[in-house]
């Protein structure tokens, strides 16, 4: 396997969002700028592809040239991990073998999300899979947009496959996540990484090994300090920390009335900072001024 | 437009299944055969790459291989209807120009189906991506897999558009589809589609245009023979034939407890017939032999 | 078994509003005006503390006291109908036995509501309580508030117990509703009622038995003609009258955002047409002036 | 105010099982046992009539009898809540008028959970009951079961009346607890309360005061000593007593495959252990011998 991953993977890995000129063109300057300003903000690995990186509105040519791009810009300095859900099986496994090919070091999978499957099928489809994925692979659990929740059972069972090496979780239930912890603790290596950046901390501080933090697209000090903090235990400079991170959370998430107001907030941001625009792809589309302006002065607000 | 599509579009326009040979393998002739099968049963379209026709699960290479061959062979004798949905617009576009080329008569496009959007987004997204579409569109409301339910006042809007001609209903609410016709009612040749079988015959009785039914796959000349009855208001022939749409729905479509029955069953059954092969895409599988037994025994009962 | 009830029941049987001159006071006079207005309509049965009657919102007190008042002032003219749905099995059990004191014909039950329940517990709960039930019980399935949408099966099961003698059905899913009279088919004297109105006419052409239309409050000669005109199978009349109900849901019941638009209308309307007050019990309140306002233009736009 | 309870509530407050002797009567000396037993366990307060209470299958008179034997049997040691959720607003309020007549310390609420409302007509519904509610007041937020999440904002609005002091929430959302606190952190006296047992722990790491915690039924120390651990943020014991937490919810509360699992496991294993029988309240049922079994066996693994 891989040398360049460590297992379990620790730390902030961030999803990275997806730097665009227009729906089908890839900003490929401002991706420099964003990977670099990530890296230097000390993050532990990079995520490309998921939610938070638009992948579903991207079309194939372009997945495969923002896979090329960042592959060769980080250059090893930390694990890239690549995500390869998608609706069609063919498509996720030719997506994972490109992703070998350009040096990537781990891919990502959640179920296929156009039909409802049940655990079952979606293990058995994953032992068929798997025998086609030559990188090591974290399961994705995102029941919102899956409409399937991975019960600690099937996931249990799915890290029974040596190549299955950890889950990434976007379910905001801790029970959950505490179950999965539970199912699996005889594996020592397996890792748990979780999505929500709200209690990215609580979770790194008993017994989870990091963060999937969108907000370390802007802000990759903030939460690599945050994930320091937990792993050290002090919780002075955890409180101090998680009001920004809950900052973060309730202004520049929350502008607009819309399930995607994390996303077009995420980019907004991003853009007002410099690193890279805000065009979005299909079926979404960037800000107006007026709401642009609400970013603005959240980010004012922010005191980083 | 188009001349080979009357609006509104009316009759029996059975969503084929994808015949198979193996995960990425069009089955040529057992698409030719269905295509024959349905046509001779005297059905008023064909939809390809729908649900039923398991599209978000075949490679895009495939798809277009489907296009393909199917406008071929119907070789314009009924309008051909091409699923577009897609979770990237791009490739949804892609696929729209492709089966324009290739001779189809109109597009069909669900909300797309990763992110979670409102009403408002999808209008938007509706707009801008109309302008890319060569073809006459059907919407596609199937709440349970896209995650959004058109509301009446989208699609009203929608209609607008003047190349959106028509919607296909799957959600199964029968107060929805009354609060969409009303909401359209002065749209004349506006085409009201809907999915469920179960209720396609109730559905023409009293204002609807057809009905896209999956079990004409199997039955075309039962369904043609009930949207008929429909058509004509002959009660005792539609209270007879319906007899047999619930047969089918309450055996063929009920094997298993899982939701992708529905799929399985169909694709098992025309396997039985000597239509086509039984390989379903990924993530789903084609029934065992237990279950292949069950469902031929529900066939020999059938007496069609 | 009860001589004022004839089985299967046929007709509009409205789901009356509570008129209330506060949150725990009857106003008498007010229903006595909307039993006189809704029998001189012709309506087949009255139906109180259903969904419409508010009956989650009321104390056990004014439940019985509306149970008295209405069975007095019915006198037997139509059968009396008397939701005992309650999440506690023994406050249902007591209300039935109040009900059947005092002259009512039958009782309608829903699951019990705050738990989330399966189907066999369902059907156990069923056998248990159904021993203590003097008087025939209808089922009503309204998944959106029970949390639990009751199988064919269930429905197939429950009905094999001679008391339990219908089901109304508020799910406006007519695959459903389809799946539940195939199931009963060989059960003749079993009543199919359903609850939303927008498609009443449709469910009786093709093998209901009526309607439990809330709209028969304000205007039940309308619903009696449509459901005539649907036994005649009087298609122009459907379609004129059909046109009026739509109106209704789409103005009347489409005030404000809330899911509570089409109580709250309701109300409202009974109060602009002089027959009863506009007080809601908890936890929903009436329409402001300007929300008054939509309906009164409604009203008078409605030309009947 | 009340001088019993201290402000913000800290520690395990059970939620206390209904023993009962039949379904509508109270096992008086298993509720004895069972309250001298928990708070020999040192539990901080006693939650009676909340979801593990059963409350919602109750008769009105059988809750009473609860509040008045509760309140009797506990004597000020320790705080006591009662659960008044109830979908008739009245009903509610006369079980708060009762419980403080007893002497009860404060009332808990969730919304009324037959209707959907909307976090308007909740707050609207909040402000008028809470002039009639004599004592402090815990929201109760549990989606689930009543269909509607307390938004953030809403439970600042509502924390704006005097007399709601705190929160209890089912809802396992870590995300949403974040959220809640952080718009509540200048109310320094507001408390917050955790339903799921499974991640108490963190929540108290990280600002929550307690848990109202269903195992401490069973396992009174065990709950107690946690809290205690993670007040000390004495780690090594965290993890030596959540592993049994986590033994408990993947055992115990696991039999079977409902969502009724947890009530009839707990009840079951305090049958077993000799505190109170097992019967449960409709519409849920006691285990049967082979589920029976498990539990003990379940109990014997316990090593506590």
């Amino acid at each position: 396997m891989n040398k360049n991953i460590q297992l379990p993977l620790r730390g902030i890995i961030p999803p990275l969002v997806t730097p665009l000129l227009d729906n089908d063109t890839l900003d490929k300057e401002g991706l420099e700028r964003l990977i670099e300003y990530t890296l230097s903000g000390g993050v532990h690995g990079i995520f490309i592809l998921g939610t938070t990186g638009e992948f579903a509105g991207l079309s194939y040519r372009l997945r495969r040239e923002l896979i090329t791009h960042t592959c060769r810009q980080v250059n090893s300095r930390v694990p890239v991990l690549v995500g390869i859900t998608d609706s069609s099986c063919i498509e996720s496994v030719n997506l994972a073998n490109y992703a070998a090919e350009c040096g990537a070091d781990a891919v990502v999978l959640a179920p296929p999300y156009y039909f409802t499957i049940t655990q079952t099928e979606f293990l058995e489809y994953l032992k068929r899979i798997m025998i086609q994925i030559p990188l090591p692979l974290f399961l994705y659990n995102i029941p919102s947009y899956t409409k399937i929740m991975l019960a600690p059972e099937t996931v249990r069972l799915a890290a029974e496959i040596p190549t299955i090496v950890g889950i990434k979780d976007s379910s905001s239930d801790l029970v959950y996540l505490k179950q999965v912890q539970y199912a699996l603790r005889d594996k020592k290596d397996f890792t748990f990484l979780v999505g929500p950046e709200e209690f990215m901390a609580e979770f790194v501080l008993t017994g989870g090994h990091g963060g999937v933090s969108g907000g370390a697209n802007m802000f990759p000090k903030l939460f690599v300090n945050l994930y320091d903090a937990a792993v050290n235990r002090d919780f002075d400079e955890i409180v101090f920390l998680q009001k920004k991170v809950m900052q973060i959370s309730t202004t520049i998430y929350n502008v607009g009335q819309y399930g995607s107001s994390y996303l077009k907030g995420l980019k907004c941001a991003l853009s007002i900072m410099g690193i890279c625009g805000d065009f979005m792809a299909e079926p979404f589309y960037r800000f107006n001024k007026v709401e642009r302006k609400k970013i603005e002065e959240a980010l004012n607000a922010m005191e980083i």
